[in-house]
């Protein structure tokens, strides 16, 4: 794949496997571990910005991909986040990548954090963004329930999901907005069936007890989790919890923005990302407590 | 004062004012606005990482300072934040400086947040470290009172209060204490007076009450706020509370950390703090909300 493709231009191509057909993107050079990028509530492939995916693609093979029942993947679409992280671990050993890094917007974090109690010897490193873990605090609020249940999403529900009611926060919306629809050809509207299995995973997932919590303290990767300060969909604890329950996690919030930070900020949020897949491992960090054992996290 | 003073040579000079006769340290280039340096409970000058000095001066000025009754400086030192406050800033106004960034560390967070309540057109943005806001909670555990109460403080307690109980946080706490103790003519050792009076101001900052709290959200500074994942001293919750009230603070938490994640990760630290006190203003960001009035912070 050419170096040349960007979020607008890289072309729609389709792999078959595990009984789906997997509509994905690939774009950025070869020679770094892939990342795969994995889409928040009733989103598809066209819902990443451009600034974000062609920032990460500087470096590194990006694969945008629609789970089973979103946009032209075959469905319908599973109502548990076990069963989508199952889809997305087949659709990744499709591309027959050994190990790869993970980002996970929202919904999209919740299914990476299944990848990683499911398959950890896939999965290299790992971005959680707008998301939280098992049994998460505060989803579902009314106004935030009403908002996402519109099928089609607006713009104007989207600008109330994702960002601050502040001036500048709702700026940056607006500009997210204009990178978003620069491709020309859309994949078809998110269905009904989608949009409600979206939301019985995640309140499913929202209610899960605390043994699925204690799963976070055996990830061995490191983690990076970044949310805006306060988040309506996800609020913004949920981040702050997982920080403290993933053992080699660190936590970045960004200032005066919402669900949808890596949108607000997509140059800092670039930045830090390729920060924390590309640095080497500091001498010494990232081992398990004595008690825990001392193997390095590779 | 030449570029290539460091850390560990920087000259102590004094300045005489407000009935104190104050003993600091310059360095770095002229020509951004300074750096003041906030030190932690118990801590004098030489406490401060060389890298971490000498990385945050490749760009700026840099100010070390003992307050009142610490290292070289006439005391007695204060019993409480407020006081300790009003000395910063009168050393701060003796060397005539406009407007100043803040970097407070622990105890000296505690001193910055003060000083943006109480003098805040003096300073244009502050980094928080290690730290919480009035009222934080889950400090002075008996383990924690304990190890912070040995005079002198000896190396066995800074690792137990400053690095996680892991072998990677530990390891990079030895680093930084050899790094710590290159400069020569050290200062000499903090006095019971003052470790009683630091002691007194710290729990009095944390039994104060909601008003006191309520004043962080009338900060419009941009604010950085840092810490370690697993911080003893000034428990992690209170960083994420203070990038919940301050209104346009931004929070990073260092993985596999403690109290002294900024010594734990001298490089990954100086170039957050760089990016903060170096980056243009996002168009439209540090905004106040609609409802708080429109004013950019400059």
């Amino acid at each position: 794949m050419p170096r040349t493709e960007t979020h607008v231009t890289a072309p729609t191509t389709f792999v078959e496997t595990g009984g789906v057909r997997f509509a994905y993107r690939r774009l950025g050079p070869d020679g770094a571990v892939p990342l795969i990028l994995l889409q928040h509530f009733r989103g598809n492939m066209d819902n990443w910005d451009p600034d974000v995916v062609d920032g990460l693609a500087e470096d590194r093979p990006v694969i945008l991909f629609d789970n089973r029942g979103l946009g032209r993947s075959s469905g319908p679409t599973p109502d548990s986040i076990a069963r989508m992280a199952r889809d997305a671990i087949t659709f990744v050993e499709a591309l027959e990548f050994p190990r790869v890094d993970l980002l996970g917007f929202s919904l999209g974090g919740m299914i990476a954090q299944q990848m990683l109690f499911d398959r950890p010897a896939l999965i290299r490193r790992a971005i959680l963004v707008g998301t939280g873990g098992p049994g998460s605090a505060g989803m579902f609020s009314p106004e935030v329930t009403m908002a996402a249940s519109k099928i089609p999403g607006d713009a104007d529900s989207l600008m109330f999901l994702f960002f601050a009611p502040t001036p500048g926060s709702r700026a940056a919306g607006g500009r997210y907005l204009q990178r978003m629809f620069q491709r020309a050809d859309r994949e078809p509207e998110t269905t009904a069936q989608t949009i409600q299995s979206h939301q019985a995973a995640i309140r499913a997932w929202g209610v899960t007890n605390g043994e699925a919590f204690a799963r976070l303290k055996r990830i061995e990767q490191p983690v990076l989790i970044v949310n805006g300060t306060h988040d309506i969909m996800i609020p913004t604890f949920n981040a702050f919890a997982l920080s403290q329950q993933i053992p080699f996690a660190q936590l970045i919030l960004y200032p005066d923005a919402g669900h949808g930070s890596l949108f607000q900020y997509p140059d800092w949020f670039v930045h830090d990302a390729s920060r924390f897949l590309g640095h080497a491992e500091p001498a010494g960090a990232f081992r398990r407590s004595p008690t825990e054992g001392e193997g390095v996290v590779p």
